[in-house]
């Protein structure tokens, strides 16, 4: 039985002792621990993995961390049961590199989530989704339409109990309606260096300004477009030689990557959010 | 005798051929050719390397390549004899990594150039200069004094005959008085991956979005702050982990080493200006 | 109709001369001319793409260029038409994450190859090759059966005309039988970064040496294990913290997307090889 | 009062509790703890650091530690106070760029130690430190007076109370007589991507591999000749046309910035070794 807890809070004194000596005496052991203070924002970050060799009760554990812990410390916290696999849906428009990257690596077994659904405003996926035999929704969305179309995305993700959702360049803007039900949960692939070219066609404007490096950025979503926490980020060079559609081809593959490497550290529990910025552990 | 050529123009046919059979009657030898074609501007690039066993009159050509080639083609052209040092005026402010850089590589002969003098509107770093035996210039800079101080710097500058100007970290906006004296000709260190984070403390701006990524820009200055053609740009990873200072502390490797490149690729006349951009020889 | 021409030869006086003025006199119009010469071989590279506006005979160019060209300065040259695809043959064993790589990108249109079949010692991935309505050949090979299962290979590469053969991880060594057949046209992948870590288990022997950096590289094969002309490498940086299947899983984005880069240059005929090295043009 | 404590032992049940109830009960607040466990070679590694706001006895501290936790535990471990600078020798060879690297961090303080001097077998670089003030010995070494040189060295080191050396490219073999008095305490700069191209001459064996990236390695000397646990590893991009010059030129950028890191890592307390291998923390 190994839990994984995170916890933020003020930072204070003796709150690694605290927590430690609390699960010490439940009879835990700590096989894991990292922690982090930002010294700006006065405020303490801690990951721990813990097992528990003579038997464990989770509703126990978790009514007495939070009289014990949590609240005399105003923590916010959360704890994960190792095997309980988050249930992942994936929102796609037309391009297929990056769903093609995400279904494989869940396919290799190097993602450990379910997939109840795929869901695109478009069609032209529908045939990725049926090659790996994954339920595909298609809601298709115009300005008319928008509202309509959340309220039917809201109910597919709460059918299916989603954790979270990953757009895997899903071309549409989600809205808040969506984004408060999942508050840090929504994962998204932007294709540049941000801040640098937030918004639409960003290689177009990485070609204009004549840079000699692309970027990729996957964050997760908040109601300011493209300005949301930064989960992960990579580049690659270019050159005076690279057309845009050279960009496009070379960021395919930063965008997929960057991507699933985000999805891996949301999943892993080793993300956390404060200040619009993201703690992520190692 | 080995001269570089440098040419731009429209995109036209048969100027390969017209180049190269000029050379050839003139008895040179093409050692290095490159050239490229923005195909979205229309406008032809090339970089040539030319060798002249039976002797070469550098009057003589220059006049026949402008009657016989760049008038009719309508070229933008410069052209190099192997040997000459350009003279490389360096304007520094505080900080001392970059000019540290700099003055080490020419010492060890990495820069073949020759440093007329170090010109800096502070004296903090004038020991740096005794140290390496060159000419330091204090010239303050305040509002009311910018364009007496200016026409100083520019009577620097001619009487030195310098070639081109490296800002290393010089923290004062140059003028268009300057400027329009060395169009493409003044190279700038920025301590961001620019476009993002142009102007003031970036490295501030960049944690506060919390990027996982930093960088820092080499470019031509031009009229509009931090927008001139990029020549070179390298990044970083950070984390959650670094302070502000810490990025300061990295920020200063990536300053130093691509502001180096820059100036090595300006050096070895591999730049070429257009559109804002500039194209890179290998 | 668009020509990609490569040369090599021994370096002398006056060559892109001669071939830009052949090229002049066929009516062609050279939109691009790369090329590089071997100081310490003596060797000279070109790769030129020429447009022909007024007609054109591959025949007649072909016997022209020999006699013209080729046979006075001893070149070796190739020739390729616009438009032909070449026929690509991928090989594979059990690990599917090369092959779905390949094959998103080349059902995207980013490998601009036909791929007549997929062929491995295994069944495993059979599944992929059916999801892709690409022929799946399976041939077992033990010591006992090498031979005949290599002439089995053998006829399937000529039934198909294959021009070049990818080993997208397929973990059987290819004898001299096959790479006498397809010289410097099978691409391989090796999860390590040459020459470092040649042989089997490369990620156990980096993570026993205690590296800071993983890689991958794709190469030409040769019949010495691993040595055969580099085509791309790539790396990533690891800690203490990852364990070995970590570093597999990191590896096996930097062996995908490595591999694909190796692939999409010789599609694009921008390799050349000399001395067991490669020549890589942009 | 600030103490950074550094721990290793067998990985047991209750470490960091015990650790962590320890410093509690002594009055300490952990402000940093970061730990890791080589699941392979099942050892325990903790680094820590600690504020003692009501007053602090080191020598009881120490006592108390060794009897209470150390011994029981069976760990080793160190513990440094705040503000105490290690002194750091550097020994050179001909090369100059690491050395002014390392001289102009330390000037600008970014590196925290005293360096009492550096030592040469040459005195090509004396007057560099005659720039920045620091005392020059001149050792000279030939095969029959090695030992001699050793013994003079050793002498040296012992009346600065040297704590540890940095190889800036000393182009010698350091002997068994000076790494027995400096177990990890000895770091060097090879030019290459180690494990790939030991020994002399890399930049040459990288040119004549054809390999498109090269390297830097910085480690702990041992007797085995680079082969010691490495602490930080650069790599930059190359293609056919780097000459073995533009090799050497370029990984200068590569040797200076990794040592400086790596010397970096060793001053602030960060790097554990074991098994050959190092933790660094972060």
């Amino acid at each position: 039985m190994k839990l994984t807890i995170l916890i933020h809070c003020k930072d204070q004194t003796g709150i690694i002792y605290a927590v430690t000596d609390f699960l010490f005496q439940k009879g835990g052991n700590v096989v894991y621990l990292d922690q982090h203070v930002d010294k700006e924002a006065v405020v303490f970050f801690m990951r721990l993995q813990v097992e528990f060799p003579n038997g464990f009760s989770n509703a126990e554990f978790e009514a007495e961390f939070e009289t014990l812990l949590a609240q005399p410390y105003e923590m916010k916290w959360s704890c994960h049961l190792e095997g309980v696999r988050p249930q992942m849906a994936i929102f796609v428009s037309k391009y297929n590199h990056c769903l093609y990257d995400l279904l494989s690596r869940h396919r290799s077994g190097e993602l450990e989530v379910d997939i109840p659904f795929i869901l695109s405003n478009h069609t032209d996926l529908a045939y990725i989704a049926a090659k790996f035999e994954i339920p595909f929704h298609h809601v298709p969305i115009s300005k008319e339409t928008r509202e309509k179309a959340e309220e039917i995305q809201l109910e597919l993700l709460k059918n299916s109990q989603i954790d979270f959702i990953v757009l895997a360049r899903y071309m549409q803007i989600v809205s808040s309606t969506v984004i408060d039900q999942y508050p840090s949960k929504i994962i998204n692939i932007h294709h540049s260096f941000l801040p640098a070219f937030a918004g639409a066609k960003p290689y177009h404007a990485a070609f204009k300004r004549g840079v000699k490096i692309i970027g990729a950025t996957s964050h997760y979503v908040t109601e300011a477009l493209d300005a949301g926490p930064i989960i992960e980020q990579d580049v690659l060079p270019v050159s005076h030689t690279h057309s845009i559609k050279d960009f496009i081809a070379k960021g395919r593959d930063l965008e997929k990557i960057v991507l699933s490497r985000a999805v891996k550290l949301h999943v892993e529990r080793k993300t956390m959010v404060y200040n619009n910025k993201t703690v992520i552990f190692m």
